[in-house]
């Protein structure tokens, strides 16, 4: 069934190949804003100066360099202290889900997850046969509570999956009293999080706030970064930072898989992070997701008579649509299409389906005028529908 | 046990960075064949022109201009006709084992593999945790009798794996009368047949043998190349081609392991294959390993009267040495590491294990008078082991 959802979630982006169509279905960075002339540079003098190193083999670990970079930028934005050897760069965070299946789960198995939840994480973790156990999600993160009976009750719990900031699909926050929380229930009944953080320097106002693995005094915490969204999606780098012993059991996963991650793009990533300012570069991302994220709000509001519910996330590229009860957001999309006008529907991010009035929007690739334009055919359609629906 | 040997081989690259040792441990191409140059200017002037599609997501497939590389070289030189969606690039063919163990491999499955095998295959498709079945082997090949006795006989068979160019670790290439009865009889039982074929272009003399894919009526072999030994290993760039719905299970498990292959470094080999000659670029590298093959195979003629037996290998990187039995390589390797001189001991490249008379010489990555050198050393350690050996 998953094949499918991920087949039809294909489709859609193929119809949305065309330019004509307003795309909400993507999870695509602004193209615009990739820093591809100064990577021009730095590219050329990487190869020149450090041509063998840039194409030679590497360590499964990752090039010592940017692990420091890494390091360091775990210390200075996030309140991490790690060493350089508890990093593991990896060939994008995707590749982190698919070694955390490997490191820690078999068939039969469970995972707890939000509810919806990464529709990434999903799948690579589906090969893993486990058991996908959903805690029910609000607002501030999943409840405590529930979360609680789960690890009492649940047999063969081996791991909690969180995306903690501005997750995809929801574009929610968790507070930062539940990520303590989080923290100590994991400590408690030794279960392993984790904390995957593609978005947590995209917030739009205010400050970043403290990842669960700053509460975590357990090491029971694997945290997941990423430089897709802030840097470039299209050079597949990620990170892995967790307790030396169990970053080793993902150092040995990795070497199975593909024995390193590419050295050029690792040695032209660190170039960039040296050479030119990457906060200066993702507060640029900010500003503009940010005006992105106003325009959609905006527009939504005019749907809201409607019975339509949505979130107005602080950061990250997603916005989160519940319909009314009784209109199917696959059959809305049909119509959508044909005024060529994209999205993905929420049922693909339920680990056990359902929820088939959901739908996700993507907010980042896509300036104001067409955001306006898409809302209001979607807005369209629906009316069409609900009035249909009676 | 796996694990442990894995680390073993990390332990010895580990004390071969030292620039004193010579080492024939690893399996890296020259360093001074890497084309740096070419890719400085190649680099900058993709990330200049096209550098949105460089850096944005990439569809799991690979990029359409690479796919049409790939196929057409298949054409020409080995003689498959494929068209570019048979083709699907991956993360290094290391990645496309990984896949093959998500594809086609369960708990207690079998693997055929030739015995010895590589490493990196016993590593990726361990994670899966079949029972390897190694068939006996000989200088043309797996031995056909044997091979058939072990379909007929072994439970669950899933996969044949082979490496019939100049194999890692044995250097050996099989005969055409071999790659055309593996074919037979795969399609005779319907196993899937893994033909990896890193080093297929890097014959020193004559010219290349057909693949076993080239004698697949039924569409049962799956074969597997890379950019690693004639262009970078840096770059991470492997493929894999096979019948379409078959690669189609291979490119959903992709999608769950690392979304796509970086972009930049698809876009970069492309250009490389476009703009300059791959073909001579390969030829000079086949020109400087026969060199060094020559200069490993007249030193260790030397050797010979102490009962030390070695291929003479017409291509590749590998040269295999068995031993006079009771001589352990392992042993062997820590005096020769005293001498500042590594290998790679050989029973590691045994599914099974065993064979501890045995070891792994590269010839690749150094320079004749140090392969002379270092087999003096190594010659000298076997002399004085085989005096107290009695």
């Amino acid at each position: 069934m998953q094949d499918l959802r991920a087949s039809d979630i294909r489709e859609i982006l193929k119809v949305t190949q065309k330019p004509e169509v307003i795309s909400f279905a993507g999870g695509l960075p602004a193209s615009e804003l990739l820093p591809a002339r100064q990577m021009a540079e730095l590219a050329r003098n990487l190869l020149l100066d450090d041509g063998v190193r840039a194409l030679q083999y590497a360590p499964t670990e990752g090039l010592e360099v940017l692990r420091e970079i890494i390091a360091r930028r775990l210390g200075e934005r996030l309140g991490l202290q790690r060493q350089p050897d508890e990093v593991l760069i990896v060939t994008g965070s995707q590749q982190a889900l698919d070694l955390t299946g490997k490191v820690f789960v078999d068939e039969r198995d469970a995972v707890l997850c939000e509810s919806p939840t990464y529709l990434g994480a999903i799948n690579a973790l589906r090969a893993y046969q486990p058991r996908f156990v959903e805690v029910p999600t609000d607002d501030d993160g999943m409840v405590p509570e529930e979360l609680e009976r789960r690890l009492e009750s649940v047999d063969r719990v081996k791991l909690i999956y969180v995306v903690p900031d501005f997750q995809n699909p929801s574009g929610r926050r968790w507070s930062v009293e539940r990520r303590r929380r989080l923290a100590e229930m994991a400590a408690r009944f030794g279960v392993p999080v984790i904390e995957d953080s593609p978005y947590g320097e995209l917030y739009f106002e205010g400050e970043p706030l403290p990842p669960v693995a700053s509460f975590d005094d357990a090491d029971v915490v694997v945290y997941l970064g990423t430089l897709s969204k802030i840097l470039s999606p299209g050079m597949r780098l990620g990170w892995v930072t967790a307790e030396r012993s169990l970053l080793r059991r993902y150092v040995l996963a990795k070497q199975g898989v593909d024995l390193h991650t590419p050295s050029l793009t690792q040695l032209l990533a660190a170039r960039f992070m040296l050479e030119h300012d990457l906060d200066a570069h993702i507060a640029g991302i900010r500003d503009v997701y940010r005006r992105r994220r106003d325009a959609m709000v905006a527009a939504l509001e005019t749907l809201v008579p409607l019975g339509v519910r949505f979130t107005r996330p602080a950061g990250g590229l997603f916005l989160w649509v519940e319909l009314p009860e009784g209109i199917n957001a696959r059959e809305l999309l049909e119509r959508c299409l044909e005024l060529d006008v994209a999205f993905v529907p929420g049922g693909a991010f339920f680990a056990n389906g359902g929820h088939e009035n959901t739908l996700r929007l993507n907010f980042s690739a896509m300036p104001e005028e067409r955001i306006t334009e898409g809302i209001r055919r979607l807005g369209t359609v629906l009316s069409s529908v609900a009035m249909a629906a009676g």
